[in-house]
């Protein structure tokens, strides 16, 4: 039986704080890593082991990861880190309280942002000096490459790839995986892997720190899906 | 200029225990997790900036590892995690107190297992359950590959083969590269590097959570090292 399971990383400080985070790479709260915890025990409990884990370059997932992997007992499987994981990128949203913004900008305005599949946020500035652009873990990327912004249209087009040509592949190779991410890079996958029309993605919520385990086909199709 | 930066592991429980350990995955101490980060702050204050992160299947070391990468702010730096790096296995002699087995065996015959270059050690027996052969983090090895006791020699000569085609091709990609490791793989990997004599090479002592960088020119010699 194939298998994929997902973890959205617990809370974060910007979670706490009601600021859109997207790219900044923010820690765990206390919260955040109870949960992480809970998330390991109930892998172990469920007697989960992986073959292979992948996660984002931001560290509230890769540390999520880690502790999931270690309370498992399993600290020693292959983990690979990608951008391609990461949470959609806010845009000029990035660092703003989710609050402030909606007096400034207009609840309904702010719902769309968050809400909409397809409308972009406003983009972030090239020339901001914590742009993506001068970030280290980003150099082996186009300048043109890294978004300034983004929509979970946009989110879901740059995580495929990754799916395609490394998770997939890893699964139809008899490996259970585990890929632990953020809301919405697993929003994507989900929509790809469930079919969701657009106009019904943003209403599935991806709980955090609750494994969410996919059984599938041969051709990689959901036969079952749980919450251990 | 190439570089390369070594750090064996901080105290393990049985290292607190005065145990034989090798590849027992036995967790890290309070002291171990302190000279771990330790550790980061050191290589975060010398400015180090990791392209590739090595360490072990075995905890301590991964654990060191994910400390320096986040205490120095590279979290997300790609980790490859290979038993190739694996402390030296004891063989029989893995759980075993040293002062205990120093008063049935002989304190020369402990200091022969413990120093000599070739000699091996009492080996594992393969029935017992504990035993590598019934890991699966071993699994993808044939189980006459899969040591049960191990001298320097062989050591030096199962770690060779990940520094030749996956180490040394990354620094001569330009990569600065992280190795954390263990007292004897790295012992193995200093005695390569730096040319020592089989009956010099067990004086050499690694000391625990210090960064050893070794700068090396392009045909990976050592220019210098030093302890930052």
């Amino acid at each position: 039986m194939k298998r994929v399971v997902f973890v959205r990383h617990g809370q974060s400080e910007w979670n706490a704080l009601n600021q859109f985070t997207g790219w900044v790479d923010v820690d765990l709260t206390k919260l955040g890593l109870k949960e992480a915890h809970e998330a390991g025990l109930k892998i172990k409990r469920a007697g989960l082991e992986f073959d292979l884990a992948f996660t984002s370059v931001l560290k509230r997932a890769i540390k999520t990861c880690h502790i999931i992997l270690e309370d498992s007992d399993q600290l020693w499987v292959p983990e690979i880190k990608t951008w391609r994981l990461n949470e959609r990128h806010y845009g000029a949203l990035q660092g703003l309280n989710k609050e402030a913004t909606a007096e400034k900008f207009g609840i309904q305005q702010v719902q769309i942002w968050r809400r909409s599949y397809d409308t972009l946020p406003p983009l972030a500035k090239p020339e901001d000096p914590n742009s993506a652009l001068n970030d280290r873990r980003y150099a082996h990327l186009q300048k043109r490459s890294i978004p300034m912004g983004e929509n979970l249209k946009i989110t879901l087009a740059r995580v495929m790839p990754f799916w395609e040509d490394e998770i997939a592949p890893a699964i139809l190779d008899q490996k259970t995986v585990l890929v632990v991410a953020h809301g919405n890079s697993i929003r994507a996958l989900a929509k790809y892997m469930e079919n969701i029309p657009e106009d019904k993605i943003m209403e599935l919520e991806i709980p955090t720190g609750q494994p969410l385990v996919y059984e599938l086909n041969e051709g990689l199709e959901v036969i079952r899906k749980y919450y251990p």
